[in-house]
């Protein structure tokens, strides 16, 4: 009978592939004055998806974490439900594949795939629309947050983007609480592909869904602000902008969204009511141009 | 049978709508010192495209040029092959849809759409793999450049990007020539969003389809190297950086890749022998924080 039992959700871990493949890789480049230099460049790979032994699309990665990243995209477009209907993923970069095995799907592949799948990505293909559906139902808790918190979180998130700082080309994600802990951070080519490995960690590693707060070094647009609230998330922090449906959604869902943060300067956003300024800094001179990054 | 005769390509303009809409909207925002501030934003805005009355999919777009977006769209994605396939493209915004009429298309609509559209994206969805077997009969110009036709395009172009120098939040691309005329520029949302739009440009202004050099805000990803290449385009110059499969292209292809372009300072990644030291800048310290930016 006890082995009849199913383990609880925080326990089941799918079996995983460990896929092990170098971040970055040094070339030599000229300057403009003619000399030359050792520069290191972000590595970017395909990596093609099987559900169930059928294709459902080729991603993009830098490769850090691609079992997470594999569950979080098919968690994001809404082809799994719960960690527990997922029984493997097994990715290898030789033959740049991540084979999934899966219980039986609450979603028909046949269908889903004639349907097409629509892809989020840098403002080009959306899942906007099935994904407002489902937003209209969230009940996001507006819990309040301290300046002093923001600051000591941006310190610890200072250090974590080891790629970036090394070869650049790459946007950095991270999921946080309040006390400035970092539970997880992932850095990949594209805002998306490192949000979707975020959500694949907060299964994998069984992380507390309340009160996380999200970092990216990216623009929130709306696709991401959508991302972000489906791991329930209500506060937002980006050291880039922000577009207008960004904050539109983040309004709506009464999202605490901050831009421009870095250092100690930021920029509330939305949900201005539940940030309690206990940490002013004091007055500096601050050029515009710091202000605005291509991002 | 003077009607008989299509009319010559550089004349055949289909019928275009000309749709406006905002591309930045205000916000009061909430700075570190709890001082109000009004924050320009760049709108964001779904475009969902029709083709033949069939829906392709659904873009996220700033929305400067969305008849040019479209178009760059079908054609980068291989649906279209012709400006004279294309007898209208209706852009709605007051119901975010794109209507494009044309002749009897060579690829096959529903065969097409049942394998679903894999779009590109924020190396999230990708178009790499059909791609690769037509840029292998590419045939790109190794003409060469000097330094000072560079920095006499930077200095054209530094103005060029209203809306980020507004709002930020946007990347821009531009189709340019080496004595330092920019014959189409754009920004959007997204980096590929631009590029299409840019590639729209080239056939609907019937610009000069030799010698154009790409120049963009973002990174040189695989898949925007792929679409300069698909625009028979051997010079790429990057505000920012480049990915190591980007770099791996440009090589393959022949192609002059210039990252980290900004005032007098570059990285050449590929093709150094193409380009001509001929305006040396005097030596400056640059510190590595300035060379690497969230791009």
């Amino acid at each position: 009978m006890l082995d009849a039992t199913p383990p609880p959700p925080s326990k089941y871990r799918p079996v995983l592939s460990q896929a092990q493949a170098p971040l970055t890789l040094q070339t030599q480049v000229m300057d403009e004055q003619g000399e030359w230099r050792t520069q290191s460049l972000a590595c970017e790979r395909p990596l093609t998806i099987y559900l169930n032994k059928r294709e459902i699309l080729t991603l993009m990665t830098l490769g850090e974490d691609p079992e997470a990243l594999v569950l979080g995209y098919l968690r994001n477009q809404g082809w799994i439900h719960a960690l527990e209907e997922v029984i493997a993923i097994q990715v290898d970069w030789e033959v740049a594949a991540a084979a999934v095995v899966t219980q039986p799907l609450q979603v028909d592949l046949d269908e889903r795939l004639s349907q097409r799948t629509v892809t989020t990505g840098c403002g080009q293909g959306t899942v906007f629309g099935n994904q407002m559906e489902r937003l209209q139902q969230l009940q996001l808790a507006p819990w309040p947050l301290k300046q002093s918190e923001i600051y000591h979180l941006l310190d610890q998130l200072s250090q974590r983007n080891a790629t970036y700082r090394q070869a650049g080309a790459v946007h950095g994600c991270a999921l946080c609480q309040a006390n400035g802990e970092v539970l997880a951070f992932c850095e990949d080519i594209g805002r998306h592909n490192a949000v979707d490995t975020l959500a694949g960690r907060l299964w994998l590693d069984d992380l507390p869904e309340q009160d996380l707060i999200f970092y990216t070094t990216g623009r929130l647009t709306s696709e991401m602000v959508i991302k972000a609230a489906q791991m329930q998330i209500s506060v937002l922090i980006s050291r880039s902008g922000a577009t207008q449906m960004g904050l539109e959604l983040a309004q709506r869902l009464g999202l605490l969204m901050l831009a421009r943060a870095k250092g100690k300067h930021f920029l509330v956003y939305s949900g201005q009511e539940r940030l309690l300024l206990d940490a002013k800094p004091q007055r500096l001179e601050v050029s515009a141009k710091k202000e605005h990054r291509h991002d």
